[in-house]
């Protein structure tokens, strides 16, 4: 069979590894001082002169005062002060228009707002997910008095004007927040040019460590805090400070010049995988702004008729990780809200992925991604995995003499979709239970919806399992087009008595 | 002058440095994978596996359930559950009963609940802190649907015996949601046996890491998100995990049996610490609960006459980390609100100490901490450095021809009390600027509360500067005794046309 053992990590997006700086940097704080910044002798004025530098560090690179930078545990803490903030706004403006395609730290506060009496107006993104001050424009009213607005869209990639939509928000009196963790180290970031009001950022995206970001306040912007208890930050987010973390936050901060000479080398290779893919796949489109309108390394990329967990399966057995939508949604039923604000249909969505290269993203690794691409779309290596769509699914299948049925879960708490009558419940993190499968006779994964069970196929594929089929779209997808049928299963598997309940 | 070279942590309470086992932990997360938990590829599979063997480690550690464990990003945010889950309590109980010594990190949850029209019961401690079943029942009304009592406190040590708290809360139909904090690795935790609903704990007090606490939820305990966004902690807490510091929890979190094993010898060295000082300082008194009622390395002490912050520069002078209160707290005005929850009078309060040893002091240690008391206790070490108190300021001294007058902020965004007139504002944390400065002529240090002022004295006090006094109680001090002495400087300061702004 044949199969590289190259390794490339497409999916940047969804977190980056720390560079060797920021490893340096906070290993040199877990091995000295490690004394809680709050405290007065030696150590405690060393702790909290780390937490100083890396705010001037911080700020030093978005090109703002120190002052306006609060440390977080990372983005979706700093996107939760949506909530502290929002009843700040000028009295009586209880509406916030916001960009559909925000990540669910966004959506999510925002949807606590509405559940409190907020009306949210979602702006109308077009088909590379572009919003502009006209857009505003046409679906303002003078009850808004936030906009919601990030500087980067994390599954396409596209790049939004912030400082014409600042002019504009300000204008109408009203502030703008502005989620950045996709903008930072992407595209040059002045804050003070761009004039938001609010601002979030992640280290862990910047090759920093996860559990650390910020939120940036202007100057006189009002706030409140949304972590209350100690006095840290000066009153403005309690809890001790990850000094390792902070650490690693500055290392990385420091860093973003260095990523940013890099955008343009990646931007080239990007625009070179997407010339090539047209080349021998001309059936493909793509959802990711042309030319410099997006991040420089990401793409992404509709496969018409194509399930996209399978081809994240392929990829992964070919050592390539990549994404289907936002990190933080994967193994939900839903599509990709942001693919659906720009017009994709379901199925479209399904059929997408993103990948997300890194700035160190090589020619040869292009090599590499683009052969794997070839293989995958020309070939016929998905045939060695059989793929049951949910209308080809029969009883004598399912109740063939040997079949084992194993119905996947993402995590080990077996929430979600009843599991396909007969099946074994497992987690997909469960390393164990996978190990302890034996490669002979045949086989059936399934799942909640079709995104776990083609990748772990791919997975025992590569382990010498031969006889393998997966349920397409799982036991959502039966649930939606034959109901009758899984209830009869389930009354033939009650009567067999082997119904297993997880 | 005497001096030795030593350095001796005995602020363990404030936070703990990590132990080898959990920066061993933490750098092979760092060195090898780090990818997202949430995605399904190899990587990300692993770390989810990391996440969930983290789980099981901490849940193993306090007999519990895995899924009975959030991660967070510390005992700050555990806590600022009480906000999302007090409107869950049994309907129409708006009060909340809790122990008025609990740390701020709960206090202010409280507050904010309180300014929701909740009702909130200070329940009252005894003198050393202790509140028991009695005291619930004699405060309890049905109106109570949550009860808030800590498992140990950080400034007393003070142990409370919840499993027969949490048996009369819930005979009463409440719920009990307890700050576990400063009772983890210092007594034996079974969650199971406990009965609490709900429980908070930080990883930092245990040898982990800075930025990683979790939330214990009881099975079927009414629950609902604080930190919202992403479907991550099966959709209990949004956020991307922070797997290097859930590598470091879990090796902490293993490390417990090891802790709990060291107590019992600690316990020993306290007592010999609080015989000592007792013998050769017959004055103290000890607000720590004697016997086995207190975490085993905790002593508070109080030293009447005798001013904690000063006490304190002169411990820090000796290589001698200790603490006032809590850590969070420091550099505030009010004295310590578990201190005066106990009965203790601003002024004794002021005059209080707290150690907080590790769970490998050693007798050497404590034979040099026990050298350093008498020396600061019954020596005259303390006329190295002048204290004015409040009535000893004079204009004539002040407007000195040589004198510096430096104002000391904790951090560097100078905010709280006015300077001192003619003073430069320095920061604690602000290494720079105390570099800047020559150890010649008189110099004054000043702060808001006195605090700041007499440790970094002693500070300078340590690099050569012989001429140095502080201001006792700081401006603070100054304003509440001797406002018109204020505004006359303040007057003759603008006269002369040396009046510093910040």
């Amino acid at each position: 069979m044949f199969r590289l053992r190259k390794k490339v990590n497409c999916d940047h997006n969804a977190t980056t590894p720390v560079s060797r700086s920021v490893r340096k940097a906070m290993l040199k704080i877990l091995t000295s001082f490690q004394a809680n910044p709050s405290t007065p002798y030696r150590d405690g004025r060393l702790a909290a002169q780390l937490v100083e530098g890396a705010r001037q560090d911080l700020a030093a690179a978005l090109n703002v005062g120190p002052d306006t930078i609060i440390f977080t545990s990372g983005a979706t803490e700093a996107n939760n002060h949506l909530r502290s903030i929002a009843p700040l706004m000028p009295s009586g403006r209880r509406s916030i228009i916001y960009n559909p395609m925000e990540h669910p730290a966004v959506l999510e506060p925002l949807r606590l707002l509405a559940e409190d009496s907020y009306k949210l107006i979602a702006a109308e993104p077009d088909r590379y997910g572009r919003i502009g001050v006209a857009d505003l424009k046409r679906q303002w009213s003078d009850e808004i008095g936030l906009a919601v607005l990030m500087g980067a869209n994390n599954e396409t990639g596209t790049l939004y004007d912030l400082k014409a939509m600042a002019e504009f928000v300000h204008l109408n009196g009203a502030f703008l927040f502005s989620d950045l963790v996709q903008a930072l180290g992407k595209t040059p970031l002045d804050l003070t040019d761009l004039g938001v009001d609010y601002a979030s950022f992640s280290a862990h995206k910047i090759y920093g460590p996860k559990g650390v970001g910020a939120l940036y306040v202007k100057t006189g912007a009002p706030f409140a805090p949304f972590m209350v208890g100690g006095g840290q930050e000066n009153g403005r987010r309690a809890g001790t400070e990850s000094l390792h973390n902070l650490a690693g936050l500055a290392a990385a901060a420091r860093d973003i010049p260095v990523l940013l000479g890099k955008t343009s080398g990646l931007r080239q290779l990007k625009e070179t995988f997407i010339e090539k893919i047209s080349e021998f796949y001309p059936r493909v489109s793509f959802n990711t702004p042309p030319g410099s309108g997006s991040q420089p390394g990401t793409v992404s990329l509709t496969l018409p008729g194509l399930d996209n967990a399978f081809l994240l399966g392929q990829l992964d057995f070919h050592g390539i990780s990549a994404a289907a939508g936002s990190a933080c949604r994967t193994g939900e039923n839903d599509p990709s809200h942001a693919l659906t604000a720009i017009g994709l249909s379901p199925e479209a969505a399904r059929s997408t992925l993103r990948l997300s290269f890194g700035h160190d993203f090589s020619p040869r690794e292009l090599a590499y991604v683009l052969k794997i691409f070839k293989i995958i779309l020309l070939g016929d290596e998905h045939k060695r995995i059989t793929v049951l769509k949910p209308g080809d699914l029969t009883e004598d299948f399912l109740f063939q003499k040997d079949l084992t049925v194993i119905h996947i879960k993402r995590f080990p708490r077996f929430q979600g979709q009843k599991p396909l009558p007969g099946s074994r419940v497992t987690a997909l993190a469960d390393s164990s239970a996978w190990e302890e499968l034996k490669p002979a006779g045949p086989l059936l994964l399934t799942c909640d919806a079709g995104y776990d069970a083609p990748i772990m196929a791919w997975r025992l594929r590569r382990r010498g399992f031969k006889n393998l089929s997966v349920l397409a779209f799982g036991l959502w997808g039966l649930k939606m087009t034959r109901p009758d049928f899984l209830a009869r299963i389930e009354a033939l598997s009650r009567e067999e008595g082997n119904e297993h309940e997880p």
